[in-house]
């Protein structure tokens, strides 16, 4: 057998998955020099305080505060300390002195991506992430290599565990969104400021990655219009769910071809994050807890669907690992790396020019000719009713009657739905407006 | 801009997927140069009749009888015939050639994969198959690069849509088998002689390179336990639905550890193909109609499944793209190519050794003391049961009764429960076994 050669490799953080990832370089090395040609050598773990108490146990004559020097010595660099700096100091640095890198920083990819990626090409070393998006489930490389033939019309993806474990609480036991994040919260499934969670900030960083990779333009963060799930109610749900549907947090990216009216006449892509109606038979309500699952639609291949663990130390790390072994591979093979192809130049939409159906809750007063006028208000705004739905509520001690409305549209703009909502809370026949919600995948 | 280079592209086979893989290259041949940085030129089509009629307009000068001059030529070749020669013959040439091959032969590389993967080694090409297993799903590359990184355990698969149409209409509809069959060959899911589905063949090629691929080692058709779903009947389907159940034809291949009795101390893969009960909840059992989808456990990752259209000449027609253009890049930024890693050398097991649940169906005699006996004569063979359930039918006429017996076993060796259940067959008690199925999933 000739002799192997060694690849240094510099981890940055040692949180979650930084200590998972530290432990499997570890105890699998020999399979993983079995996979990739060179023996992987983990030369050290750059951390805040070397003596911080770790998930894993690691030999501590590996940390170092030091992470400029252990990244200067360095073949591969695997940054996990999440934030914007030092990250993107200390990966630029590695990218320019000739170093693979693996990061799993969706912010920092989401915010500054264009930056990172001129710099990978520049030195011709490869920067991967398939950790940054769906924790374990190989996604990107799919989409960077795999659908390389063919052509992305459409990405909906539940990216974040925390919010789709909620949602799913509050399906299946009926409870109200802050008794499913206390719960959340204990299982450790949310985080004690659970913000970046629930107000979609998580999920609108991974949909600019996912619309980059798939429409081969780069899209950022300020690109992605963003809507939590703190509003979403016991009452949606229950709504919802009686109508045959379950409300996802999704982040959607999707190719709108222009079409007169509808995309007011751009081609573009639009980007976008928002609690989302999904008929209870489309493959992606069938993701329970804090699972993830990534649904595309390609010209040529049609509908394909990639579920998995999105979260979690050891999972995110199969992600790191696999990067890192496809990085090392390169290395070892010789020849020049190349990150991902973005010549198009697609521009994003606003959320305006955006298609969808929208599912529509109204408490209404119960009057000869209420649903005429409303039906009338809606065709008004250009927007077509596809299923209309009354039920009357008779109150036992006041004997007042009223009326719940349950409207689900076609598909039409963003603007004229818009449009439509504020017309129909000016009708005098309209107590409230009780939900306004969007459905896909009808 | 600088001049791109144009890569030769040849094409062997014109049927159902290789005339949607020649529209593509014709059509889409911009967005294919922005992808890969190289004019990919269809050089030529290798029929065998150059007359005959075509699913799709093509130019007709592309069309030739002539593989071998076609192939000489190419700097990309595509095997879309299927059969093993001249196939084979053609793509040895092709990889001796320095050409990279592209191909979906599932048939050739489960039989003679071997050949193929040290003659591309040895030239330095590549060999790429992603459309040989699943179709349009991104099955392959995923286990050779994602999870490089990860050790798979287990993986599941439903990998021919005509036999899980055929199950899914018989669970749906209560239907026999021959009754979905002909549904399934009136629609055009099945063939006119759908031996290779149903009898299971088809999957068994599959189940072989996705056992290879998944376990660094190379497995064989010989390799592959086979048994279809010609036997499975109508009462089947219907004990598993009631006893929450699905009946699916699963590719089986997974590691089993030395664990004593269990798998007779021998460590190696068990690769199978078998109809299987599937727990309602399972997310295979969402997998309706002709898709297909892999289910995968990895030691790290946790569970994943890939999930999409497995047939069809547009989807799979995407695969194959995928794989061309990954070839394409690669030829254009240089450097050495590698097919997969497969330094390990794990047995294949014997289907005795592999270990599974049971399902057994007995019709037996409605007298006291069955059950006992029954469940000693399991015990005794060192079979654990883990659900028994007894419904007693009266005949109306006679006035006969009967019991009906469904039991589940814990996981125990294929050995252990074949001999159980000819010791079953034996008891006097027992009229008749009425189903023996394995159980995964549990």
């Amino acid at each position: 057998m000739t002799e192997m050669r060694t690849l240094k490799v510099a981890l940055l953080g040692c949180g979650n998955v930084g200590a998972q990832v530290a432990r499997i370089l570890i105890e699998d090395a020999d399979a993983l020099a079995a996979r990739t040609g060179a023996r992987l050598e983990l030369s050290g773990i750059a951390v805040r305080n070397v003596n911080s108490k770790r998930d894993v146990e690691l030999p501590q004559e590996l940390f170092t505060t030091d992470a400029e020097t252990l990244v200067k010595d360095a073949d591969l660099v695997i940054e996990l300390m999440g934030g914007i700096e030092p990250a993107r100091t200390l990966i630029l640095s590695a990218l320019t002195n000739g170093a693979c890198v693996v990061t799993g920083n969706k912010a920092l990819l989401a915010q500054d991506g264009p930056t990172l990626y001129e710099a990978a090409d520049k030195a011709g070393v490869q920067l991967s992430f398939e950790a940054a998006v769906a924790g374990a489930i190989p996604i990107l490389r799919p989409i960077r290599d795999s659908l390389s033939g063919d052509r992305i019309t459409r990405v909906l993806g539940i990216v974040n565990g925390t919010t789709n474990f909620i949602l799913d609480q509050m399906d299946s036991t009926g409870a109200q969104f802050a008794d499913a994040l206390a719960e959340a919260q204990r299982l450790g499934y949310a985080e004690a400021d659970p913000t970046a969670d629930v107000e979609g900030h998580d999920a609108a960083a991974k949909a600019a990655i996912l619309a980059t990779l798939s429409f081969h333009t780069r899209f950022a963060l300020e690109n992605v219009h963003c809507e939590g799930i703190t509003s979403v109610t016991a009452a949606d749900i229950a709504a919802a769910k009686d109508a045959g549907f379950v409300i996802k947090l999704l982040a959607i990216a999707e190719k709108l071809t222009a079409g007169g009216t509808e995309t007011d006449g751009k081609d573009g892509v639009s980007v976008r994050v928002h609690p989302t109606l999904l008929p209870r038979e489309h493959p992606l309500a069938a993701v329970r807890g804090a699972f993830n699952a990534v649904f595309i639609e390609a010209e040529n291949a049609g509908e394909l669907m990639f579920y998995g663990q999105g979260a979690g130390g050891t999972p995110t790390a199969s992600a790191v690992l696999g990067d890192l072994v496809s990085a090392a591979r390169r290395l070892v093979l010789g020849g020049p790396q190349r990150t991902e192809t973005t010549t198009g130049h697609v521009p994003a939409l606003p959320i305006d020019a955006s298609v969808t159906s929208y599912y529509i809750g109204l408490d209404v007063a119960d009057q000869p000719g209420v649903l005429a006028r409303i039906a009338q208000l809606f065709a008004g705004n250009g927007v077509s009713i596809e299923t209309m739905r009354q039920t009357i509520h008779r109150d036992a001690d006041s004997n007042v009657e009223s009326a719940e409305l349950r409207i689900v549209t076609h598909r039409a703009s963003e603007a004229a739905l818009a449009a439509t909502v504020e017309a129909v809370k000016g009708l005098d026949v309209i107590n409230s407006v009780t939900s306004v919600l969007r459905v896909e995948g009808v």
